[in-house]
C-alpha cells in the first residue's frame, strides 16, 4: 500500500513477464522499495497460466491485453519494439508511468532517456513513457557520467563482450545447445554463425555509417544520457559465448589531468559503482563477479598513455541488472520518492 | 633435399613438438615451399616415442637434448620461455638458423622481431636467433602496417578477445571441461577464474603501468616492427571463451585522410591479409572465418568518427598459424629465397 492513503492503489503491470528481462523485473520489485499493491503479469498465449512467486504470493501469467493497463500506476515493458510502439502510448493514456526496455522512444526527442545515478531531471515534462536504456550504454554512461563531471570528456572509444542473455532467452539457449554439440565433437552441426565458441562482431542490423544497431544506440544513446551530443564515441559490439554480464573495454580522453587513483577514489564513492582493481592477478571483475550483482564493476585502471589527459579501464556489470530490470525499478523507485516528497 | 647440392643438408629440429605450436609447425612444414631433408621432432619424455606423420613419413618424437642441433639448418622452438632462453644460443652457435616462439629475445636490441610481410630487413647483421612475435601482435602489424606506409599511423587502440589455445593445450582442454561441468548446472564446480562462460581481461603478469603481459607485448613489439619506437598505442587484452584465433577491435588516427573504401582497397591487395566486410549481416570474419586459415580477416571496416583522420576495424587470425607457426615457417621459407638468390 501506497504511504499516503489519499493515493492510487499501487497497482504494478509487467508487459513479457515471463521473458529473460520480465522475469528480473519481478524479482527486482521483490527487493526494491517500491509499493506494490497488487501485480499483473501479462505474456503471450505460450505463457499465460503460468504461477510465478511473488513476495510470498502466487502471480498467475495473464494474457496480454491493454484492459490490464486500467488504474495503473506503473508499467514495465520487457523490450519487444513492436509491442512498445503499439502500446506503450496506451499504457501512458491510462495515466500510468511507462517504463520501456525497448528501444522505441530511446532516441526520440521529449522522451526521457534515463539512467536514475545520472539524469532525474530529464523526466520533467515527460508525457508519460519513460526510455530504459540500452544495457551496454547502461553500465558506460554510470562509469563516465562522474568522470564527465570531475575531469571533463573529450573522446570515448568503447569495445564490448556481450552475452548470450543480451539476446534474450532463446538466443541463450542457443549458445547452451550449441556448446555441446561443439563439445561432442561435431563442429559442422553448428552454423557458421552459431555463437559456441564464437566471436559476433555484428550485433542488431546493420544502420548509418558502418554502425550496427547496438553500436549506433551505444554511441546516441549515451550522447543523450550525458546530455553531450556532440562527443566523439566510438563503439564496437561484439557477442561473445559467456551467458550473463556484458563486458566493456574504455579507453577515454579527459579535459583535465587525472590518473589512475585518482579514478579510483572517484568511483570508489561514485553512485551505482564498484572497483575492483588492484596489483595482484585476480583483482579485476569478470561476468562471474558481476552477474547476479547490482553495480557496474570497475577495474583495470590505468593510463592509456596516447594522449595527454586520458584512462583505460574494464566494466562489467549484469546486463539483465543494470543493464535492464534493475535500472527499470530504480527509475520508478526515484519517481516514487520524488512524489513523497512533494 | 636442398635445390643446390652444395649447401649442407636442409635438417630442420623443432623443439616442443608436440605442444599446440609444434604440432602446427610440422603442418605448416608439410605444406610450405622449404627443403626439409630430415626433421627431428624434440619433446619432453613424456612425449617422446610418439609417432608423427611428416610427408608420408613417420616421424619419432624425441626427448629434448641439445646435441640434436649439430648440423641443423632450422631450428624452431615452440614457445617456452626457460628452454628457449637456455637452448636458443646453443643452436644459435652451431650454426642453426633459429626461430623462436617464446617472449624471450623479441624486445631485447639485436635481436629481429619479425613479420615477413613487413621487415625482413630486420633480419641483416642478426646473430641467428630471430624472434616469432607474439600472436595478437602478428595479426594487429600486418593490418597496420600498409596503412602506416601509405596514410601515416598517429595513434592506436586496440582490445583483444583472445582464444583459449593461445595459452596452451592444457588451458584449452579445462576451458572445455569447466564449460561441460556449467552446462551439467555445476556453476560453483569451477573457480571464479574459470575460462568457461568468462571473460578474464588479464593475460600473463602484471608488468609495468598497469599493463599485463599480452598488453604490453602487444605495444611494444608493435612499435618495434612498425619501426615506431614512439607511436602511441594502448591494449587491452581479454581471454575469451573461445578455442582457436584471435579477435581484435581497433580504432585508428591516420596521418592523412582515408575513408573505408579507401582501407578496403588497400588491404585487398595486402600480403598476408583477406578482406571480408559488405552491408549484408554475415560479411564479417569470425574465429570460424579464420581457424585454419593462413590470413589475417579484417572486416568492419568503417570511419572511427572521433579524430579527423581514422578508421575503425575488426581483424581475425588464427594464432596457431599466422599468430605462431605459419609466421615461423614463413621467416624461415623467406630466408632461404634470399639465400638462393645470393
Amino acid at each position: 500500500m501506497g504511504t499516503d492513503s489519499t493515493m492510487a492503489p499501487d497497482k504494478v503491470v509487467i508487459v513479457g513477464a515471463t521473458g529473460l528481462v520480465g522475469t528480473q523485473l519481478v524479482k527486482v520489485l521483490e527487493r526494491l522499495p517500491l509499493d506494490v499493491e497488487s501485480l499483473s503479469l501479462l505474456a503471450g498465449h505460450r505463457s499465460a497460466g503460468r504461477s510465478v512467486s511473488f513476495r510470498g504470493r502466487h502471480c498467475v501469467v495473464e494474457k496480454f491485453d491493454p484492459s490490464h493497463f486500467k488504474g495503473a500506476k506503473w508499467v514495465f515493458f520487457g523490450g519487444k519494439d513492436g509491442l512498445s510502439e503499439e502500446f506503450c502510448p496506451i499504457a501512458a493514456s491510462e495515466g500510468a508511468w511507462v517504463i520501456d526496455n525497448s528501444s522505441v522512444f530511446r532516441l526520440r526527442e521529449n522522451f526521457p532517456l534515463v539512467v536514475p545515478e545520472i539524469n532525474m531531471h530529464a523526466i520533467k515534462g515527460a508525457s508519460g513513457i519513460i526510455a530504459n536504456p540500452n544495457c551496454s550504454t547502461i553500465q558506460l554512461a554510470v562509469a563516465l557520467a562522474p568522470i564527465r563531471d570531475k575531469f571533463g570528456l573529450k573522446r570515448v572509444i568503447v569495445s564490448t563482450y556481450q552475452s548470450a542473455s543480451g539476446a534474450g532467452g532463446e538466443y541463450l539457449e542457443q549458445l547452451e545447445n550449441d556448446t555441446r554439440v561443439v563439445l561432442d565433437g561435431n563442429e559442422k552441426g553448428v552454423g557458421r554463425d552459431s555463437p559456441a565458441f564464437n566471436l559476433l562482431p555484428a550485433i542488431g542490423p546493420l544502420e548509418k555509417e558502418g554502425r550496427y544497431g547496438e553500436e549506433y544506440k551505444l554511441e546516441n544513446e549515451l550522447r543523450k544520457i550525458l546530455e553531450m551530443p556532440d562527443l566523439p564515441v566510438v563503439a564496437t559490439a561484439v557477442r561473445v559465448p559467456t551467458r550473463y554480464s556484458h563486458g566493456e573495454s574504455v579507453v577515454i580522453e579527459t579535459e583535465s589531468a587525472m590518473d589512475s587513483e585518482t579514478a579510483r577514489v572517484l568511483w570508489r564513492s561514485a553512485p551505482g559503482m564498484a572497483v575492483l582493481d588492484g596489483p595482484d592477478s585476480t583483482s579485476f571483475p569478470t561476468p562471474r563477479t558481476a552477474t547476479g550483482t547490482d553495480p557496474v564493476w570497475v577495474g583495470r585502471i590505468r593510463s592509456a598513455g596516447i594522449f595527454t589527459n586520458d584512462l583505460a579501464f574494464w566494466i562489467v556489470a549484469d546486463n539483465l541488472l543494470k543493464g535492464a530490470a534493475l535500472n527499470a525499478v530504480q527509475i520508478a523507485v526515484a519517481l516514487s520518492e520524488r512524489e513523497r516528497r512533494k
